[in-house]
């Protein structure tokens, strides 16, 4: 979740299922499996469409890529094989609560700048802005909270296939000239070495 | 959604809000928005919880990053600024229906592999596996259909800011040397032509 923030915050309102995409920050030690806190456009009709305390699903996305049964040398054995798609997701339940005290929305971008700029040399902060611009933003954002009931975690990186296999998967993605192939690959093998 | 074909798939049934990562193609002629097909495993309990006929919502994303206000030029003239997201996402909402006919599966695996394998030198085809191990994967197997009532792109690739700012995020994107910098960096650059 920190790796990959922005998340895909869905819920089912009013005028049915509806996803917004915004980082959202983890407070693990709030709860009993911790809280996501992040914010949305006040325009955006999302938050308004849900009621109060209603269920939340929030999606974090992290490395996928297709896999080809041609890289498995169980092909060559017995050709029982097919293709499928590795990816590592994080799926997040919980009640959602929408929060617009200015304190409280103030503390949220104040935070998420605090991450997302802490690999910069001269970080950004709110302090930057003029005041009253940042008075009136918070106007126009409303606070999303969603404290996690469930959490779940899918890891599909061909763990489900003899060690052979999984080193062809390798050696396949690391054929694939691709940053997403690259960063798959390096999955694969990271859970390998954990057996 | 051609290019992003991992799509997360999400319903709200009996079990609450649920979401599958799978790949989906689209057949654009079929229904007044075209209509998508995939599927999953019988044993993901998604498709039991969803009433035939009902909503869902299928997530398409590409790229997105982190945006600094640091590489906007405004931020020096009046500092009226602030960090945001960029990204771009197809959300396609329709009926969901659930479809397992061996004949219709069959025709979804080979449609999936033909498309996935077409970069292959030798692509591998559903002929390449033992029929009967193939129809036993079928019977594992459910189809998804999705018609499609409503299909919204969300492309925020900075082209609300001024053209010097979008300069600017470009070349902070480019000074970061990742793939998925640089993928968010070719996106905003293309908006700025398309101007």
């Amino acid at each position: 979740m920190a790796d990959h923030p922005l998340a895909t915050l869905v819920t089912a309102g009013s005028g049915g299922l509806a996803a917004s995409h915004l980082p959202l920050l983890y407070y693990r030690a709030e709860g009993g499996h911790g809280v996501l806190r992040g914010h949305m456009a006040r325009a955006n009709p999302q938050w308004r469409e849900v009621l109060p305390g209603s269920e939340a699903l929030a999606i974090f996305g992290g490395p996928q890529h297709y896999i080809s049964p041609n890289w498995y040398p169980s092909k060559q054995e017995h050709g029982k094989v097919v293709p499928t798609w590795n990816y590592v997701v994080v799926h997040a339940h919980g009640a959602l609560s929408i929060r617009d005290e200015p304190e409280w929305l103030l503390e949220n971008v104040r935070a998420l700048s605090d991450v997302h700029e802490s690999t910069s040399e001269a970080p950004w902060q709110v302090a930057d802005a003029p005041p009253e611009f940042i008075t009136n933003l918070l106007k126009a954002i409303v606070g999303v909270e969603l404290t996690i009931t469930r959490l779940e975690g899918k890891w599909k990186v061909s763990q489900n296939r003899p060690i052979p296999d999984r080193h062809g998967v390798i050696r396949g993605l690391e054929s694939i000239a691709s940053p997403e192939a690259a960063a798959m690959a390096a999955l694969v093998k990271d859970a390998i070495s954990d057996v």
